[in-house]
């Protein structure tokens, strides 16, 4: 970790000039600032604010409700915070939008603001610094995306291999044979590992897992109208959903249709968001442990500021069973 | 996690009865000592031995030599009590041998020797142990293997599809085109991990990764007299290999020849072991970060005992650079 002393010699200037600069004195040019700033993200240098009594980190929401204890984020952000604030961390939520994303970049951000690491809940595969973290040198935790090469950089998430073959070995135990797969936009690093790994399980399993069985789209009516009626027609007895919301609008559609739950048809989804156990039937799912994502991803956090390049860490999955899956019935097929 | 009034009420008998047991007291009969270490691992209980100063952790090392600082090991041992040993834990180091594994299962000697978790170094897929870690419920790390399903068991190590990669796209780097592969016995998960992830890296980089560039067995000398010459006459410019000792060899062997390294052929080993820096020329490789590795299993035990069910934890691989790798020479081929 570089200090000021590094980038004042960097720049052949005073040691002074370099902390003006970072805590943004009037008496030094902004050409200097600058330079200073890019040094400092150069040399992966990362300020302890002189005065502050513990750490800062960054904790920032994008594209995930987590105010409410009913929001997936909810817990996973508690789960950090029960972590770090015992072990005298200091952690600010920030939800970020892609404006701050494009007026400042990640390292700038973090040096200016003070952060000794981040921790990062839902960027898609479009967030503009998503492409910064090949090369960043503040450590970053990133909750489901997965960043080769960086060893600043830390994957955390569930592992959805596994999760995705306890689903389909599940449903195989209950004698399901036709298992279909409806997924949401495969822009989006989790649920495209999701639907790779339901693929590689089915055929492992000696399972069809070919466009009859399997369909994937950004809007939800699609899955609904367009998707969902051709699994059925082409005779699956159970359908696995990329998320838990998608499965309780396919549940409710498939009721709308006539079709009894879980006798006709069974309907698994994947998360277990708390909406779960009040859908009827309640849903069978696959869980994330959300405060234990919150907690090991502080854990994983820990380790880069000690050096310990973490480069994915990955949760076990977990079934729950509630009411949503059956046995096959046999006036199916 | 379960206590002694757990297994007492399980069983229908008294606490005193159910810790004498545990203790070895010749006053409760053999049949009964069964009946409550079996209950004590179906419960998950773990004993913390009442006049002990502080938690114990088995360090089981196998097949890996770690007791001088020039073997493989010796960081990892020392990284994982760098970290545990100020955190208040004892640490100990056990060679495992196999009698030990068909004398006694995992959970059992755990619960007996009052160890709340355990470290496992240098499994072999073989290993007697390693089938039970499916099912077993005192917390274990292991390096280097992976076990799906078992919320108790964590599997650590480098991330070998971001390192084979990393050794793939700099010999591409470097000009060479037609890279070969040697690999140790395949019956290993790290062998088969780094064996199909350099045949996938080979063909996204539309590159050719065959059974004329590739080749592995359990014997060093067939490496040397069957693979390596079938990989020279097929116009291999570059070699990689699944690890140090194995490249150690393959250069002795190709300097024997009267090829020159690495104007001739250019040499890759994968692990970074002590040995690299001191053979001639010295071997650019995919460094290990050992006493990581050793601080990261510590972190994934307390995580584990904490029941935050880590399943995956994978260090980031780094490229070092040394001698033995070059630019393509114009005259081959």
């Amino acid at each position: 970790m570089a200090t000021l002393d590094d980038i004042a010699r960097e720049l052949g200037v005073s040691k002074g000039t370099v902390s003006k600069a970072l805590n943004g004195a009037k008496d030094v040019s902004q050409k200097t600032k600058q330079a200073v700033l890019e040094t400092a993200v150069r040399l992966g240098y990362f300020r302890a604010p002189r005065n502050a009594p513990s750490q800062k980190i960054a904790l920032f929401v994008i594209n995930m409700e987590y105010t409410k204890p009913e929001d997936f984020g909810y817990d996973v952000v508690s789960g950090f915070r029960i972590a770090a604030e015992p072990a005298g961390f200091l952690v600010d939520v920030i939800p970020l939008t892609r404006q701050m994303q494009f007026d400042c970049h990640y390292d700038d951000y973090m040096i200016q603001n003070g952060y000794c690491g981040g921790f990062l809940l839902g960027l898609s595969l479009s967030e503009p610094w998503l492409a910064e973290f090949s090369t960043s040198k503040i450590p970053a935790i990133l909750y489901d995306n997965y960043i080769k090469g960086n060893p600043r950089v830390t994957s955390i998430g569930i592992d959805n291999e596994e999760g995705i073959e306890m689903a389909v070995h599940y449903l195989q135990s209950l004698g399901h044979q036709k298992i279909g797969y409806l997924s949401s936009d495969l822009n989006s690093h989790v649920y495209r590992k999701r639907y790779d790994a339901f693929s590689r399980t089915m055929q492992a399993s000696g399972l069809i897992a070919d466009d009859s069985v399997m369909g994937a789209d950004f809007h939800v009516n699609i899955c609904l109208t367009n998707h969902l009626p051709r699994l059925l027609e082409n005779g699956c007895t159970a359908i696995l959903c990329s998320h838990d919301v998608l499965a309780h609008s396919v549940m409710i559609h498939c009721l709308e249709l006539g079709l009894r739950v879980p006798e006709d048809i069974s309907i698994m989804g994947y998360d277990d968001i708390p909406l779960c156990r009040y859908t009827a039937p309640p849903l069978t799912t696959i869980r994330q442990k959300r405060t234990s994502l919150g907690k090991s991803a502080f854990s994983a956090l820990t380790s880069q500021l000690n050096h310990v390049p973490i480069g994915t860490l990955l949760l076990h999955a977990e079934l729950i069973e509630r009411g949503s899956c059956g046995i096959v019935s046999e006036h199916v097929n």
